[in-house]
């Protein structure tokens, strides 16, 4: 892993240097768990790694920062193939550039599973953190990214609908190339880095990044801000590759148990994998009444005074939201 | 977790904002695993939030840095008792106090076994981080902290000598205060972490944490350097607490090898514990002819032209230093 501009020491030493221009350091940790968080069966090493980075240079972008450096702790059983291990650091590699980051440091360990618990770091610039607490009454609400594209991909991969042997194997899968693109934003996120910058920039009062579900995380806004958020289901963008997966699953379930006779699934719906999905890695932040978004910017509703989030003025009602400990 | 004096934005964001007045940061993150690097039958939460804490923390130290934050990633399974996760987490934050350094961030999830990956960030305060490179024909190298006492408390521990329900119980151990002493050392190490930072000042070179073991570490010195390392055995403390335990293990290793008839294990030997024990997590420098060093530095040898780690003038034969993947 070569050093970038900012790294005083890399690789290789006690611990890491890097530049922190700011006088501040932005850092955050995160786990992805091999039978926790993903199935070595089921999905490739670069899949593995890109996720591994963007889940952590995500939380930076949410703090209107740049990221700078990963570090990364991983662990892995003794016989897990060298070409393996190889191709997870070049995707951590790969993501981090793509985000301006570095690899700078880490750790390894034998495990019985693969274990990734990756740190990343990053810069303000002199701006102010853009944290959960700020928003106010008044307040839009925006997103940037896409939303429910990661749940309708897992439930395509789930269903057989598309296949994972790693993103290099996914120009083959079955399915449209909406399914291609569903699949490809459950295995290799793309959260947009430098909106987080830009969010701040337009003056920003919350963020965060969708990676339990847009209700839930919205719920951490409005619980850290105290207020209350609503969100207008129709201006959530749930046409195209989202509506195509829900007709493409509904008739396998309808044929699945037409067949076994089995229990009868809820429905596939895009509303649901849009608001309680998660693992988007977009970012949702609040504005000030106003301002003037870039076109990547979808309001998708408003700041009030009370508490919670409401959905078309209802409490929203699925499980929605990620136990950490479930 | 309660924020320190450096904490911008602390638990509950998507990230930390920790102050980096240096302009630069120390980073480093490292492992501890379940039935990897500690058995939770054999230890206590405390023991185990300790030296997560200590094992990072020491990294920073040996950068020549004061240690400022932890970001704690903690995994465990489900029924885990809630008493020894805040045990742990207390641990954490104690070691962390006596650092300097505050619990800032983190990340949670369930596992099968207990996993810890602990990152900490340092302040260079100005000065220049003292790397493994440094080190130049002529220079002496000295040690702050303890040498082979954790690997003599783990011998004590497996044999019985002492025990370990967590170092609250350890006032209650078998075998003399020494023995207490050397459990303690292994199951809480107490890395001199201001050591570093007066290493710094004094001009060190080079500077590393004994963690592999002596010999290793002073190995990767050497190797970064590209010089060779001389160690005089006889300037290693292996007296008092060091050599009652090796007595006491022999004797006890005797009356095993009379009854069992089982093969006869190399003779406990306080030497083979200070050259590859590890684990004591003290610190090893490499200084400019000349230096005047606080008593707690102990000159253990020199720097010479050439490359590797003699003992007494000869290549140290035991098998010392931690493979991570063995």
């Amino acid at each position: 892993m070569p050093p970038g501009p900012g790294t005083v020491i890399g690789i290789g030493d006690d611990a890491a240097v890097l530049d922190a221009p700011d006088r501040r350091v932005v850092a955050t940790t995160d786990f992805l768990l091999e039978d926790r968080h993903f199935r070595r069966a089921q999905v490739g090493p670069g899949d593995v790694g890109h996720k591994a980075a963007a889940r952590s240079l995500a939380d930076i972008a949410a703090m209107g920062a740049t990221p700078t450096a990963l570090l990364v702790a991983f662990a892995a059983p003794a016989d897990l193939p060298a070409a393996w291990a190889l191709s997870l650091a070049e995707a951590l590699a790969a993501e981090s550039a793509r985000a301006g980051a570095v690899v700078a440091g880490g750790d390894t360990a034998r495990a019985d599973t693969v274990i990734l618990a990756v740190t990343a770091l990053g810069d303000l610039a002199g701006r102010d953190p853009v944290t959960r607490a700020g928003a106010r009454p008044g307040d839009i609400v925006a997103l940037a990214g896409p939303l429910g594209h990661s749940a309708a991909g897992l439930a395509l991969l789930d269903a057989g609908l598309a296949t994972s042997d790693g993103l290099a194997e996914l120009s083959g899968i079955a399915g449209s190339a909406g399914f291609h693109e569903l699949a490809a934003a459950h295995l290799r996120p793309m959260p947009p880095y430098d909106a987080g910058l830009e969010a701040a920039d337009l003056g920003a009062t919350a963020m965060i990044d969708i990676s339990d579900g847009l209700v839930a995380d919205l719920g951490h806004i409005a619980s850290a801000s105290g207020v209350r958020i609503d969100i207008r289901a129709a201006s959530l963008d749930l046409s195209g590759p989202l509506s195509e997966a829900a007709r493409a699953l509904g008739s396998r379930a309808e044929q699945i148990s037409r067949t076994d006779r089995g229990d009868r699934q809820p429905p596939p719906d895009p509303l649901t994998w849009a608001l309680s999905g998660g693992e988007d890695h977009s970012l949702a932040a609040t504005f000030p009444p106003g301002v003037r978004l870039p076109p990547r910017w979808n309001v998708i509703g408003e700041v009030r005074a009370g508490q919670g989030v409401l959905v078309d003025g209802e409490t929203y009602a699925a499980t929605g939201g990620w136990d950490h400990f479930r």
